[in-house]
């Protein structure tokens, strides 16, 4: 542990943003650069990036994907030929004007996103329906010039995975759209234990020159909404825009249908927001890259030859632990493990090991349990971590559905949103003036429109007129 | 296989440059991008590189190295310094000027190597013994502005892993450093099957802001040498720079010693340079991302089923293979295979089934051998791998032999750089001049000063005074 480290964690119903950066401190997940709205990865967090990584890329290969690799610099005039994707990122752009002590004379823009450089690489590479579908992915960092920023939710460089596939009918690329809606929606489901709600975005909340998107939201501890992944739909409109063409099965000139869909390191922000605690980070086993700490109390032989019997037994099963055996007292060793939201924490003890037990502590609701010390120990780990998964899905889940409302008046919505917000089920007409006067209520906005619609009035709360759509609402980080 | 796909490919010995731009674009490991100078890693050249990652991370990892992510973007004041650094960068760095639709006030760089950075964390980080060594890792793209590129040797953008460590003495450094070298060398050696030279760098070669590099250098098939990995010590240099500075054992404060390391997707180049021929790529199994391809030469039940027979007992053994079960002719598949690397490849035709037969051809030497169906093909299959990644890299060690030359006479060794490049051993005085003359060969430079020195001589090639050191030689990429 690093002598600078400071564990003081601000209560998180005190102050709940301040809660949050503490607990991205003190488990040192990241911290502050003199890079301007960017933060360093430190190990904690990155370990965490790489568990979802490895996770995430094995469910796009199996699915056919490989990945590749693009350009980090795009020319102006590329970025320029898709109308409304130029509208939506040319503002939060950085331009490159400058290079090996000259000026340049084309701007290149740092990626903020690559549906320029993907389709113009396909542009270049497809010419016949035997070249497609190519389902590529992407793993790589972007840039997006944010006013305000916060560690992992909002920051000018974050890491993320984008999948760009290409596809010779309609409704292929419109099967791929939902099939990586459904990988995401189930990664957070299995991995995360985060209750994530999927739909499809409205027009006005859709991704700059996607046809449509579909989006995964999940709510926070404190009731606001995180869009935490999100598939699109391009139809037509990159491969018109970038001249993709190729010969179809009628031998015929004809343009592609393209996807794009992407997740980042937000997750990590969201981990933290749904589960963690006051005393620190709290990680699903499945996801966390250290799933059990043993923590010798006393360096007595016997102690620490236990200690190390667990370790080989735990390692050869394929679960991830260590041994603490820093020279710091046990109380300290205790606090960095729930700290750094370690699931299982394993503590031995000379007196423990007379009585011929060992304490075996589950970091989510930090309940100890002694077992005896010949119990088949692999074994009760993995019934522990089984339950932690379990139990912190189900108790994220129960807490959704409290803070889920379900509103036919206006000013009941009004009311919710201003005293305790969540997410809130109301009906709309589908006129994107009614949505902004929705925004009005501190800045609430549709999160999606599920797609197990469940009609629960006639009317759009707020004109009154006939409803065409049952909407998800909520206030977004 | 893409219908564009032209599979003509240069002879090697007719000319080298133009072959291996034809074995890059014709195994498909990367295209040229519209971003001048930089590529787009398809997908072989990516699952390459993805296949040297995951090796060396688990070794990086092993040996007690974690991973991080700094930010891509170095403000101009930071990269400043060190003054021996940013000679060496500065003319080669990208410039952001504009973010968010706004002049900067203060210029950032894209990260050319990220010295700076971790510096710049380290000392905000670090203040106690407690705290050292860190040793980090971190995988990225960097980006210099070359002005001649060529595919995975000189790239405006390449991938690259960078690592940075920080220790309380100069031998916990010194000893860091080499042990960097040694993991890379070793890898070159067990899995790249590339006899690599290692040794330390002349002054005038070193790393800008280094106390000394060390290098990975390797002899390309034209007799040209790439340097192919670097370990650099920096001494106190940058923690007196960036003000690093903890409380040592003797409650004094100090400057901590630091080293950084790397190697990148060159590798790639290195692979292709000494290893491929005229029917495109020839990997070594250990580092070849499929293993195995099955062609099954006709439709037959018989011959199907004993593919997919052979596909799972393979993959069941952790050998990566696959089916080409397109709808192309077998010539064509055949081919396919070879010019892309897939170090084994089974034949299964109808008549030789009749036969009871099947085909392995292995794809370093083209050699076709019949087995017996009823053979054990994992264990056939694992003893071809290992002969083929045994003997390539024998044949890649005797080929530089080959071209390794031993000189005493000036004379002698221009006569060698004008008509079969190749390294050259010979002694140096250790005077910057002497090795200006030596560039004036043709451009040689010393690849590094060995380890294991033989003097071969009392007296400097170059001026006939006392020699120093045993220096190799060599035309660089």
């Amino acid at each position: 542990m690093d002598s600078k480290q400071n564990n003081k964690i601000t209560s998180r119903n005190t102050d709940f943003a301040k809660w949050y950066t503490d607990v991205v401190v003190a488990a040192k997940l990241a911290s502050y650069s003199n890079t301007k709205g960017c933060i360093v990865f430190e190990p904690n967090g990155y370990a965490l990036w790489e568990s979802m990584r490895n996770i995430l890329d094995q469910k796009f290969k199996e699915t056919g994907h490989t990945n590749v690799y693009m350009p980090l610099l795009i020319p102006e005039n590329l970025l320029r030929k898709e109308a409304e994707l130029v509208k939506g990122f040319a503002p939060e752009v950085a331009w490159v004007t400058e290079g090996g002590d000259k000026k340049l004379e084309e701007r290149l823009c740092i990626r903020p996103t690559s549906e320029t450089v993907f389709s113009d690489y396909f542009a270049s590479s497809i010419s016949s329906y035997r070249d497609l579908p190519k389902l590529y992915n992407q793993w790589c960092s972007v840039l997006r010039w944010e006013k305000e920023t916060r560690p992992f939710l909002r920051s000018r460089e974050f890491l993320w995975q984008e999948g760009h596939t290409i596809h010779e009918t309609k409704e292929e690329a419109e099967a791929e759209t939902l099939n990586m809606l459904n990988i995401y929606n189930n990664f957070f489901h299995e991995y995360l234990a985060i209750p994530s709600i999927v739909g499809k975005k409205t027009e006005k909340e859709k991704f700059a020159g996607a046809e449509y998107t579909y989006t995964v939201e999940a709510l926070m501890y404190n009731g606001v909404a995180l869009q935490s992944g999100t598939s699109h739909y391009f139809g037509q409109k990159f491969s018109k825009a970038y001249g993709i063409k190729y010969t179809n099965r009628e031998n015929k000139l004809d343009y592609p249908y393209q996807t794009s869909w992407g997740v980042s390191t937000r997750m990590i922000g969201a981990l933290i927001m749904v589960h963690s605690d006051d005393y620190g980070l709290v990680l699903p086993p499945k996801i966390a890259p250290k799933k059990v700490v043993i923590i010798p109390i006393t360096d007595t032989l016997e102690v620490l030859s236990l200690a190390n019997d667990y370790l080989d037994k735990l390692t050869k099963e394929g679960i991830s632990a260590y041994i603490d055996s820093s020279g710091k007292s046990p109380g300290f060793k205790f606090a960095e493990a729930e700290v750094n939201g370690i699931p299982v924490r394993i503590e031995i003890g000379k007196r423990d090991l007379d009585k011929g037990v060992v304490t075996l502590v589950r970091r989510d609701t930090r309940e100890k349990r002694e077992v005896f010390t010949d119990t088949d120990i692999v074994r009760d780990v993995k019934i522990l971590l089984d339950d932690i998964q379990r139990d912190m899905y189900d108790r994220a889940l129960r807490r959704r559905e409290e803070m889920t409302y379900t509103c036919t008046d206006l000013e009941d919505f009004k009311d919710i949103i201003n005293s305790h917000p969540g997410f809130i089920r109301a009906m709309w007409c589908g006129d994107a003036k009614c949505e902004e006067k929705i925004k009005e209520i501190r800045g609430c906005k549709s999160r999606c429109i599920p797609f197990n619609e469940e009609k629960i009035s006639d009317k759009c709360i707020v004109c009154g007129k006939e409803a065409k759509n049952l909407v998800i609402w909520g206030i977004q980080y």
